[in-house]
């Protein structure tokens, strides 16, 4: 009974790990978009730049569910769906307003805080678990996404939110 | 013109108050679920404490919105009904389990990324739009939602962890 029991914490991380997969592929599907209507040329490269990283997270990911003996396989993450929607949203309503590039970089800074709270989770579990190769793949895509949201918040301080009063 | 342009980063900052606003109420409404379920005290303490703190980050909501001159409303926030849908799924398919607290955890600090996110974006934006007194009110629960977060970060790691993989 205890090896059976044993074994809920795996398949908590092989859950999460599938969410997180069918998220950053939900996110590589949605940069591009994000790219293209961003007004600041510097929004428009750090977006093309985080899906070329983003690009790296699910080869990472794929990797994770090599080292634990599984197919990589998404799983619907109604949080990214949720929040991608959102960025739709605003997309939408405030496409040719100067304030579009300050709601695009609040929606990608939404994705990297979920993604961020995420790999932390599977990195605290993969852990537990003993699973050493999987802790470091998922701590270097935490990395990038700590820098990514850093990154975002330099944008957003620089230049966006006053163009966004001031246009 | 300029005049009317100006006022679009209003209205992201009052879009995404009404956002946060129906947010907080649905974590106002979601953690006695959680706190219900949990199996681990200090878990169950920490989602009773949070609950109290949520009560007054709704107050303080309607603080800024008076400070805009706003009614209190919430519009309904995707990310969070996916966030906390989550957190449900988790609930149910991991009732009875020994990971089950790392589940909610988990679901638990998802919730407290996307606010952190949200909350720093709202203060940037009432810094660019002269918002003092915004300002002030959102930082005091930026603070107590970062601290939630550790706090869960603690009880993850001295705990939670160990009893999901060792039950």
């Amino acid at each position: 009974m205890a090896k059976k029991e044993s074994k809920k914490l795996d398949e908590l991380f092989h859950d999460t790990l599938k969410d997180i997969y069918f998220a950053e592929k939900k996110i590589l599907a949605t940069l591009p978009k994000m790219e293209k209507v961003a007004r600041a040329p510097e929004l428009k490269r750090a977006f093309a730049k985080h899906k070329t990283e983003t690009e790296g997270h699910v080869t990472r990911l794929e990797k994770v569910f090599a080292a634990i003996d599984k197919k990589p396989q998404g799983k619907t993450c109604d949080a990214i769906v949720g929040i991608t929607d959102e960025g739709a949203e605003i997309m939408k309503e405030y496409k040719g307003s100067p304030a579009l590039d300050a709601g695009l970089l609040a929606a990608a800074q939404a994705v990297e805080h979920y993604e961020i709270s995420r790999y932390g989770t599977l990195i605290a579990w993969a852990e537990e678990l003993g699973l050493e190769d999987a802790v470091s793949l998922l701590e270097d895509t935490l990395e990038e996404e700590k820098a990514t949201d850093e990154a975002l918040t330099e944008i957003a301080k620089s230049a966006i939110n006053q163009q966004a009063e001031a246009a």
